[in-house]
C-alpha cells in the first residue's frame, strides 16, 4: 500500500469511537465523533497556500485531503469538538513509502505541522510529529476496507514519557446516512 | 526482536487500560486491571501438560509464561474480573520470527486455543487465533520498555466483520508496589 493507496482508503464519511487514556491518573476519556475525510485538487488554493507555507513545491504532493470532525467527548458535556484541517502528503522520492505530511494544525498543540510518515510492510500508516513541548506518534491501519484503527501517543519532548494513549476504531457509513 | 525478547520484555508487573468499542451499539467499556506476567521453566508441569494436549514435543517450546489478571469493569461495578492463563510459544523452525501460540484458554472464548503469531519489522507483535464462532487479531508492541500497547480486535468467524476492538495501554509497575 503506498500512500495514495491509503488516502484513497480513508476518502469518506466515518463514525468513529475514541478512547483516550490519560495515563499518569488512569483515566479514561470517551469521545464519539464524525469524520469527513475528502480529497482536494492538486491545485486547490488551501493546498497551495500550505506547500508554500513550508517552502514546498506544490508539484511534490500526491494526494492532498480534508479531515473534519464533529464530536462529543463525556469529560466536557456541553461542549461539542468541532475542526477541521488540510494534510498534503510530500513523498520522500528517494525513500519508498515515507515522506512528509504537512497538516495545517495537529492534535497535540494546535499548531501547523509537519510531520514524518512512513507505510510498514504490513499496511499501516506511522506519522510522528514533533511540536515544541510534546510529540506524537500515530499508526493507522485498516482491519478490513470500511474499518480503520487508529492508535495516537502523545509523548514528552524528549520522547521518553507516554502521557496520553488513545485508541480509534472507525466505521466507514454508507453515503445514504452521510 | 524475537518471540524471546518480546516475553523477556513483557515478565513483569503492569497496570493496565482497557477501552473496549462494541461496534455495532457504539459502546464503551472501561476496564482497569492489574497483569503479572511470570516466566515459566520449559520443563514445568503445566507447559509441558499444554504441550503433550496438542501433540507438541515440549523441547520445541521457547520462553513459555504465565499471565494473570485482576481488573474491574465499569459494566459490572459488582464483579472483579480475574484469570489466568499459561502460554507457550512453539517458533516455526522454517520461517523467522513466525510460530504458533499455545494457550490455556483464549479471550474470545474460554477454551484452550492454539494462535499463530509473527514479529513485524518494526517489532509488533500480531497473533491470530480463530475459535469456532469468532477469531482475535492481536497487536502488541512496546512504546519504550515501561509501555505497552495491544490491540484486540474480535471478529466473526468468517473474519469479515468486527465485533469488538479494544485498546489497552499497560505500564510497567516497579516491583515495589507490586
Amino acid at each position: 500500500m503506498d500512500i495514495r493507496e491509503f488516502v484513497a482508503g480513508s476518502i469518506g464519511h466515518w463514525r468513529s469511537q475514541r478512547s483516550a487514556h490519560h495515563l499518569a491518573f488512569g483515566h479514561f476519556e470517551a469521545v464519539q465523533s464524525e469524520i469527513d475525510i475528502t480529497d482536494l485538487a492538486l491545485d486547490a488554493p488551501e493546498v497551495v497556500a500550505l506547500c508554500q507555507a513550508y517552502s514546498i513545491d506544490p508539484k511534490e504532493a500526491i494526494a492532498p485531503f480534508r479531515m473534519s470532525w464533529v464530536g462529543q467527548s463525556d469529560w466536557e458535556d456541553s461542549e461539542e469538538i468541532k475542526g477541521n484541517c488540510v494534510l498534503v502528503p510530500i513523498p520522500d522520492p528517494e525513500r519508498p513509502n515515507c515522506g512528509k505530511l504537512l497538516r495545517e494544525r495537529g492534535y497535540a498543540e494546535e499548531v501547523a505541522a509537519i510531520g514524518e510518515y512512513h507505510i510498514t510492510e504490513d499496511n499501516t500508516f506511522v506519522l510522528v510529529t514533533n511540536y515544541d513541548r510534546a510529540s506524537a506518534e500515530e499508526k493507522i491501519w485498516f482491519v478490513n476496507p470500511n474499518v480503520r484503527c487508529r492508535v495516537s501517543l502523545i509523548k514528552t519532548s524528549a520522547g521518553t514519557g507516554v502521557i496520553t494513549a488513545s485508541f480509534s476504531s472507525e466505521i466507514r457509513q454508507s453515503s445514504q446516512s452521510a
